[in-house]
């Protein structure tokens, strides 16, 4: 079967697993299938969340993929501690700053494809169980990556890898699309009273 | 110094700390000091997210304490992995499930108190550089332990250690108390389509 083909039957299968279970309106929640896990919102715990999720799946023998689409200045204290794993954990950071240390839109663009060529990748390869796509929703919200494609690229993923999704602004599709949407609120934040942002705990 | 009055000590000089900034206003974000982080809500990502902190931690060589105030029946997969690291985690679980599974309030105090006791321990330890209380507005919400007396104890943690607590419904000392906030909001639960809970998601 041809990659295209493969991809396509992969589709059909979930949107049938999908149909079939909204269809029956199971009672009891018992089917199993990868879900999708949009983290948005103003609040923190966004990408840390989804960091958890990875702890817990290596817990549990599942390997992940992680695409880090942000990368900031300095490395980040997951990457330093993830990457310890590199049999369990395929760990891949969008090269470049942010877009406004950078200022070539172009560039972002190049790259901002580059990573998601490896998103792909990642989400063909059954061995991997869970898929963190961090900060995705800027990526998505500057255009440097077509919502259309994504969206089909995630939902032709194998039917049991679960992908997460984070970042502010989650595009009204990409949470239609969703399984589970978390909404990440700002109640109170640190940054305010003049604290500087903290190994452990922001980065 | 007793042991009272080294606690007290630094609780003099955490609140001197915090005086000191706040009445300075200060414009750019430069101070640093030990954050104690709520996250609450009924949506996901209370404790995967402070578990993701735990990465964070460990990733910047940060030693970390978790305390768990709630168990299931099963092992977690977040219990499974940071166990693998005792040298730099040191992980408790308190005894016992949750309480409709229990039904003895009375055991359910008393395991609380004797969890709370640890995470005094690790909050009294200044290697430790964050402290997780998973689920501790959950023994608050049932009246295991006095709201007074654990906000005391935490106020007492050495100056640079930050606490993160999770749980639905803190309390409105607590979220005073708190430097940062968020609130997890549920827009959209994969259960309610029929999807069973599923390892490295949930668990």
């Amino acid at each position: 079967m041809s990659e295209s083909a493969e991809r396509d039957a992969r589709h059909k299968a979930r949107m049938e697993r999908k149909k079939a279970l909204i269809d029956e309106r199971i009672a009891q929640a018992q089917d199993e299938y990868g879900l999708l896990l949009v983290h948005t919102g103003n609040g923190k715990g966004k990408s840390s969340s989804a960091f958890g999720m990875v702890a817990r799946a290596l817990g549990h023998g599942i390997k992940v993929g992680i695409v880090q689409f942000i990368k900031g200045s300095a490395t980040t204290g997951e990457e330093a501690f993830f990457r310890r794993f590199p049999q369990e954990v395929r760990y891949h950071v969008m090269g470049g700053g942010f877009t406004w240390e950078t200022q070539d839109r172009q560039r972002d663009i190049s790259m901002a494809k580059a990573a998601w060529a490896i998103a792909v990748e990642l989400m063909s390869d059954p061995e991997i169980g869970l898929v963190v796509l961090d900060e995705l929703n800027i990526a998505l919200k500057y255009g440097y990556l077509e919502l259309s494609e994504v969206l089909a690229d995630i939902e032709a993923r194998p039917m049991l890898q679960h992908v997460v999704v984070t970042g502010r602004g989650a595009p009204p599709a990409m949470i239609e699309a969703a399984d589970t949407v978390t909404e990440m609120g700002l109640i109170k934040h640190a940054y305010k009273n003049g604290v500087k942002a903290q190994p452990g705990v922001e980065y």
